[in-house]
């Protein structure tokens, strides 16, 4: 019998009666607060939009995808609607909107391409690389975080995340300043990274305002991740980093390595600081 | 008589019966090569916006636009149509899809929020420095260019924009290599710039590749602004620079701060090289 990794279980979908609806259940196991990651809607809506411009045109790999966060998704069941915009020679678009009945979580543009085609020869060009850190096993894993936080973010426990040591001041009181986090990343069960599996993995690491002495969560307003490469087996090395707070906002910018030290996803997000609710 | 500049003249709107539409007319003045500058399209993605969520519920500023390029915008007429996507306390999201006929060209998906409340202290955290270039007057402006190039880009005669004289090295076959661009903007006829000329601003210099040593344009598959504060009068500096150059796609990121050395834009892009038709 096939096992189906937890992360491919919670981005399954089943068609509805509508052509262009999906049906999805978002699991209490993947929320922080009371929310379910923003990553994991990303991923299922690349998963929704992957079947569509996948068969249609040959482009099942996101390169590019922007999602605006609308209101808070909840456990339980969801619907995912898609729209296709582009089907092109190279790449192809398309639209994807999750809801949880009459409400809109999370509405997603997002451009795909073949990347199987393409992941060939080294970067070209890289101006950033990859993080310094000890081995997974000297850094600092979610089974040293105190069980209240695991039980406010229980993703934690679907995902095996290592902190720099040197990231994880702010949990004692002693923030670096340098609004930096760093880590290890991979899925259990020996399931490899992939691109939907990265539009996750941009997603997790604590906010780096944490870092800043900033306390509480950054809730999401946008988030745009671009899949550079398909990823290598192995550990995945995450580096966030922000350039600006100001008035309440903050940018915050990913980069994840693969094993083989190849940049394969950039995102930025914008976030609220101190106002859990709108 | 009052006299509208020629930018709010180029994002100008008016209703259609269609109480979610909007005509506009894009101008051959904006154009490079054959297609309507991504920037200008933007920004009236962004005017269109304004309108209904400024008066929706005060929310008139963006503060995050991503646009997915889906076709080349023509000079000519087109419509946008807009779509209120969640109206919130302190912020609100909207769609913007344009289109020529019954090509759509952009789709948007943007958050708004009130900056005027908002722009009050300095920033919190800046990790980002203006450039340092030499004042407008010692750098290179379009009227340096050759003819062919402000024929092939009408746009320059439509802004005063002022290279950093490092940065055209590339135009005399002498790329630098450092993948960077700077210069000076400011629109002519004293047009203050507002959060909608700065979706403009972002697009502006030529892509970093050119600096790399990479010829032709760099055809925008998708671009993400950050607005985040409201810009103060007077010339805006720019830098773009580029962390990744794979697999003929570039990521390329802009910071503009205004003339009291704020950050005010953020924008990141994703382009695709050496393949202008897809």
């Amino acid at each position: 019998m096939n096992h189906t990794a937890e992360f491919d279980q919670a981005i399954s979908l089943s068609r509805t009666e509508d052509p262009s609806g999906y049906r999805a259940d978002l699991g209490d196991g993947w929320r922080f607060g009371t929310s379910i990651l923003g990553g994991l809607l990303m991923a299922l809506a690349g998963r929704a939009l992957s079947e569509d411009l996948g068969k249609a045109s040959g482009h099942g790999d996101p390169v590019s995808v922007s999602a605006h966060f609308l209101s808070r998704s909840l456990p339980g069941p969801a619907t995912v609607r898609t729209e296709t915009l582009r089907q092109g020679r190279t790449v192809s678009s398309g639209m994807a909107s999750i809801k949880q009945g009459d409400h809109e979580r999370v509405r997603v543009v997002a451009t795909f391409a073949d990347l199987a085609g393409k992941t060939t020869a080294k970067p070209a060009w890289a101006f950033s690389a990859p993080p310094n850190m000890p081995p997974p096993e000297k850094c600092v894993g979610s089974e040293m975080a105190p069980p209240s936080l695991l039980k406010e973010a229980p993703f934690l426990d679907r995902v095996d995340l290592r902190l720099a040591p040197e990231c994880v001041g702010w949990a004692l009181g002693a923030p670096s300043g340098q609004a930096t986090m760093q880590g290890w990343l991979r899925l259990p069960d020996d399931r490899a990274p992939d691109p939907l599996m990265l539009l996750l993995a941009v997603d997790c690491l604590p906010p780096v305002s944490l870092d800043l002495g900033i306390p509480g969560w950054a809730p999401t307003l946008e988030l745009t991740t671009h899949i550079r490469a398909l990823p290598a087996p192995g550990w995945l090395r995450l580096r966030h980093s922000t350039t600006l707070v100001d008035n309440d906002f903050m940018e915050e910018d990913a980069e994840v390595w693969d094993s083989t030290d190849r940049l394969v996803a950039q995102s930025r997000q914008l976030t609220r600081l101190g106002r859990p609710d709108s």
